[in-house]
């Protein structure tokens, strides 16, 4: 039986990967009074005076909603929110096994930018927290941007931020192991969606001066026809110089390249075309831009995928769990550019300078540790 | 320590009455493939080609939403959506305990009708069934049937429609313990607002040929002010005479009377004023529309309330969670007319006719078997 085939037999028997279960009884007339009528009315009235007491008092301290409009579901394009479920429900799991928070799928079935944002305001009470998920760019960061404004509560598009802070904690990583600065670096990265935009943009934050974007045309400028709001914006701030050309001309001496593109468009060459001790983030799946035995043998010297067959996996669970923990746990309001920073450095520290070496550069997606650890960092974070 | 102090307590202890718990593990790198990518891809993939699979591979076929927007919560009133959370929560819990459904609390952060109806439908995908739950009259009415025609799944506002099966099951068997047929009987409802107009639909229905409903202002007829417009369609099936007058002058010769109202409205002159071997439900709470005891003394035989300590306790969780439960099973895409006087008369034959008295009328709230007869009722039922 292959993988797909048991996923799909295991998810007929789970028949949904999610239970809601009390931790309350109502099953004698007294416990009945206290968690239900008359009872009820107490924690009611309080909330209703002060509207703070409802992290006191119900699930939104510790539950996060996990939202699509199933627009951009893994590989598999504009599925819609049905299709977009299984997904929606396995990442509600992961916020629980990791991070110990309650999640609840949403799956919106609209995908338009105006009617997404006013869905998600009006049902926000229930929850402590917002991670938007598989929504197509350019609305995604429209989408997240309003949100962050209209709501006091964290909001958190993972496909953009959990990818950017993972990808950054392997990058520091990488640099120590082939002992270079940030900024001495050329980096290059190929993707100009979601993910793509929010590595560049934290990659930014954290130092790096020089940054050049690629999509499937070349080299992002601007003289570049068919941008997206978005990406004119990231032309303020990378390419500085305003080169233009292919991507193999834009690898020519980096010293990073990390791609969110698409399989096998890396080819050796371009590798060879690198500085010395080139690092790759080849994230495309299942099937990298280039192979990392490719990679090696043409001359690069630390290499990450998004597959866990391979060392240097780039895995978001490492961050969303504990970043949404830490969140939480510290009643942030936003997540902000330090809270992510911090992120990114906590999961590079969790490798032991004595541990790391060109094939171990992201510590263990199921050490529970890493949450904990994570969330700490956030929560020292929080702005007062 | 009173009944509102330990309630309070308990919420704060709780923290929120309800967890979502993984039915699957993710802790290992094979099953993480298996719930999580790469493969949950495959369910994705087969409800892409069919959306009716998401009640196979989802947790759709067994979740219901409590929705509500704090407008007309308990006895409360408009508290708005954060202070509705414990009751929501706390019915969420109710329809795990006692039907086994999975529910998970959205409370709205708009009263605007249109928004609410917007809203719903936009996040119904993960969901089986809508519950709504303390929106005020008439929005009640309208989002409720707007909703039904919009959705694929079943819409059930629990105040109108628990409200009236409950009733309806007690009037059936008091009816029994008078010995009267209800073409003979005189029906006087008190309360014209979701619940009052929800049990005299539910009445008629069931073939009570005479009824008249009242509200603070006395009879409503054709020649009330200010009758909302559910209110104005009631009277083309009430109040056939076009009687008007006081609650006192409609309880002369009334058989039965149900009070969805306010306390202590109705005194023992107007019970005395009755036909013989009056029957009341007086559900005001916690203080109903005259005391049991009272009532009993001026001339009634059969009285319930909403009280645990009376006899005769009217409580919607006898209802609710079997017929969403039915509802789910069979797969039913609306919550008919047929399928709540089944269970009406499901709850009411709960009673044996051997122990069938003046003060035991309605099943043990507590009961197991409750859920399972009721939803087996509702199923039956169900529309080809």
């Amino acid at each position: 039986m292959t993988v797909n085939e048991k996923a799909l037999e295991l998810h007929k028997e789970w028949n949904g990967k999610l239970d809601t279960t009390p931790k309350c009884s109502v099953k004698s007339r007294e416990a009945l009074s206290l968690a239900y009528t008359p009872g009820v009315a107490e924690p009611c009235r309080v909330i209703a005076k002060d509207k703070e007491a409802a992290y006191q008092y119900t699930i939104k301290s510790n539950t996060v909603a996990v939202v699509s409009d199933g627009s951009a579901v893994l590989g598999l394009g504009n599925i819609g929110p049905y299709a977009a479920m299984p997904v929606m429900e396995g990442k509600a799991v992961l916020f629980k096994e990791f991070g110990g928070i309650n999640a609840f799928p949403i799956c919106l079935d609209t995908q338009d930018t105006e009617e997404i944002i006013k869905t998600i305001v009006n049902i926000a009470p229930a929850f402590g927290g917002i991670n938007l998920e598989d929504i197509s760019a350019p609305r995604c960061f429209e989408i997240e941007e309003r949100l962050k404004q209209l709501l006091d509560i964290p909001v958190f598009h993972d496909d953009q931020h959990g990818t950017a802070i993972v990808v950054l904690a392997g990058v520091i990583n990488a640099l120590k192991v082939v002992g270079k600065q940030k900024e001495d670096c050329k980096v290059v990265v190929n993707g100009a969606g979601s993910a793509g935009i929010a590595i560049t943009k934290l990659l930014l934050s954290y130092g790096f001066p020089n940054i050049i974007m690629c999509d499937k045309s070349g080299i992002l400028s601007k003289n570049s026809s068919d941008l997206n709001w978005k990406q004119k914006e990231m032309m303020e701030v990378t390419n500085r110089s305003n080169v233009t050309g292919t991507l193999a001309e834009a690898l020519k001496g980096a010293d990073i390249f990390i791609g969110v593109s698409a399989p096998n468009i890396v080819t050796k060459e371009m590798v060879a075309s690198m500085n010395q001790d080139a690092i790759l983030f080849a994230m495309a799946n299942p099937v990298p831009e280039i192979m990392p035995d490719e990679a090696l043998l043409a001359g690069a010297k630390v290499v990450g995928t998004g597959r866990s067959d391979f060392p240097n996996q780039v895995n978001n669970v490492v961050a969303f769990p504990g970043i949404f923990k830490g969140a939480l746990e510290g009643r942030a309001s936003q997540i902000t550019e330090e809270m992510k920073l911090a992120a990114a450095l906590a999961i590079a520290g969790l490798v032991k300078e004595e541990d790391l070496s060109p094939t171990n550069i992201m510590p263990e997606a199921f050490d529970p540790q890493v949450a904990k650890v994570v969330s700490e960092a956030v929560k020292a974070h929080i702005p007062c």
